[in-house]
């Protein structure tokens, strides 16, 4: 009989998302009265940009006419959108990124997946805890770790915590790691990086011979310019840092689908007898064997993310989703709540009452308040005792969430 | 320094057609004056259905409203495509599929590449020669073969040749293989199976305990009332197959990007322990894990192939290429070529003159005729000697193709 990839067996419980869908659909069944306001997943709920839609419209009545139709695109995605991503991301912020450097894709979720496909498997490997759940559990899918021990962390892996206690900025490693996952501003805890603590890490890859894998996803909520909003900011970083972005939180893409990698061209790996072997290549040959390209349709939305009309509106979409962390922030905090982020990102990361679990909060805003949040135990040990919620949503849902919440 | 998955280095040369691009790319570079008709990769050139282009607007404009705004999708579909595919692709030919074994992707060619995720790596494996080269490549990428041999072919897996000998169905194999590959109607050949013959296949692999991925993604090109569209047409096939299908040949998706797999909930694997796992549950999860659906915009416009309009405006498409196909096919025996395929879909196979290699043929009909094919040898060893053109293309350049050829 055909044999399984048994490393999937030793993901003991469903994705944090699914399980968190899972309670919540319980709870509506036998209150069905109740108006379940969600805070949890971070899944934007403002329209998609006119400026995106019109371009999305264009293209479909291309694709109706023969001369504008459009077949398989290149797999990496169109020139014209890898252009205007490398002039808009990278070099109007002085970073040296070229169109041939970015690699279009349906999703962060997928490319920071799908990387480790290029990656050798005994590379030691470290992530933030807490941390995106997808950056464990593609490792241990892919049987990069051991067994889940008691504590829900996998054998094999290095968890660099962070809370409180470091401001929450991970250490750097005391010893040798290949592969670091870093997300700044950070997914869940809402943290953000200074170029000089960043240095630190493109010091030590650089020193290590390491691989940054680094996720920017939420770059479009940074309001103080001193943060950066790409690792390249930093010098040498194209020596060792591969990142990841998205049109998902600052577009709404989420149901659209578009993002897109940086694999800079002087990226290299070693095979076994010690050669060295270029990623980018590693990359392309992986996207144009595997994947076949994201949707015309939708690269040309995700182009007029750069036209002035675009900038204006995703400008003014992010400025609502900052003002609802604002205002989420000033409550919680009046309410004698110790919160952290909210100020560059769009995550606001709440110390639970004492005697509770995440879990155990998870559960009391459901059922007392009908709010649904995330529990900081879900994206892993070092999470617990903190919760997350997302600035995503209406204004009107928001102040109604945080008026629920102050008076339980 | 990072370690690099250096199973990508036993793959020789670059993919198939980003070969073939190339030296179209240095031909027309010097001979620009001349039309190039491109028959070469199977990409569809006529508009998108009306149908479909409608549903994706009206989506489009929901996703410009608060109350219609789409965020997240579920990963693996919604549910309202899926129960659309369920009864017109399965239950209306007598397949009792539902609509929870079926997994909405952005393509065929991630899903066949992806399935290996969850499968183990010591699985003995089977590929048709000549083959759809995303089979063999995915594996040796994910370590599942050795080395390429001088011939082309990789140690390790086991190859079915399908030629004229066989009238281009492969033997079934003497030994046990835990992995089938079988795409029909297939691709490059254009061969069709037969039910009784595709019986022997599921009885081959209920006795043996193996797994078929069969790849249906030019079902929609069958003519013939008795050739079967599905493998869950083979009774038993539920417990040992797996299926690929896709929009992109039917409607023309192929710069859309969507497609789908169905994963019967009663298939099973081993683990090392040998005991069964369900193959369902770890799709689920890969799936939930390292993707996040398709774009809402591009399931609406999929759900749209299922109206009464899609349907007509699908047939229409259809007999346009088979027209084509049936134009291509004449022409070139009326000049004396040995033709196969074409009947039941879009792939003319034709054998190449002697004392010619497929390479040769490939470069004398670009240089001579200003026509693009793909070269039998790109799909394998046993391709040699054979040439491939598909009939996807406009009335006009079908027919002034095939002038080209006539006289040269």
């Amino acid at each position: 009989m055909v044999q399984v990839n048994e490393n999937y067996l030793k993901l003991k419980a469903g994705y944090l998302f699914p399980e968190i869908s899972k309670r919540v659909k319980i709870f509506a069944e036998s209150n069905s009265s109740k108006d379940i306001i969600k805070l949890g997943i971070g899944d934007v709920t403002e329209p998609l940009p006119k400026a995106c839609r019109d371009a999305m419209s264009k293209a479909l009545n291309e694709m109706g006419t023969n001369a504008g139709f459009k077949g398989y695109g290149p797999e990496q995605g169109y020139l014209w959108l890898r252009e205007k991503i490398a002039h808009n991301d990278f070099l109007a912020r002085g970073c040296s990124i070229t169109p041939d450097e970015i690699f279009i894709s349906d999703g962060s979720k997928c490319d920071s997946s799908n990387i480790l496909d290029i990656l050798g498997n005994d590379n030691s490997i470290a992530v933030t805890d807490p941390v995106y759940p997808v950056y464990v559990d593609s490792n241990v899918m892919t049987g990069r770790t051991g067994e889940q021990l008691n504590n829900g962390t996998y054998d094999g892996l290095t968890y660099l915590d962070i809370s409180e206690k470091n401001n929450f900025l991970p250490e750097i490693p005391k010893s040798k790691v290949d592969i670091l996952y870093l997300c700044f501003p950070n997914n869940p805890t809402g943290a953000t990086i200074s170029k000089s603590e960043l240095k630190k890490w493109v010091d030590y890859a650089r020193e290590n011979s390491s691989l940054i894998l680094f996720d920017a996803a939420y770059e479009a909520f940074i309001r103080d310019e001193n943060i950066p909003h790409s690792i390249y900011e930093i010098e040498g970083a194209i020596d060792c840092a591969i990142e990841f972005r998205s049109f998902s939180k600052n577009a709404g893409f989420t149901g659209v689908r578009c993002a897109y990698t940086v694999v800079p061209k002087n990226l290299l790996g070693l095979n076994s007898k010690s050669e060295k072997v270029n990623l980018w290549s590693l990359w392309s040959r992986r996207q144009s064997t595997k994947f076949n390209g994201v949707s015309y349709i939708v690269q040309r939305g995700a182009e007029a993310v750069y036209s002035p009309e675009g900038k204006k509106e995703v400008k003014d979409l992010i400025d609502f989703y900052m003002e609802n962390a604002n205002i989420m922030k000033k409550k919680l905090e009046s309410s004698g709540f110790t919160v952290y982020g909210g100020d560059n990102a769009p995550y606001i990361w709440i110390k639970v009452p004492d005697q509770m679990t995440s879990w155990d909060f998870f559960d009391y805003l459901l059922n007392e308040a009908s709010v649904v949040g995330t529990p900081g135990s879900g994206f892993g040990l070092a999470g617990e005792g903190y919760f997350r919620l997302s600035a995503f949503n209406s204004r009107s849902n928001v102040i109604d969430a945080m008026e629920r919440i102050i008076n339980i």
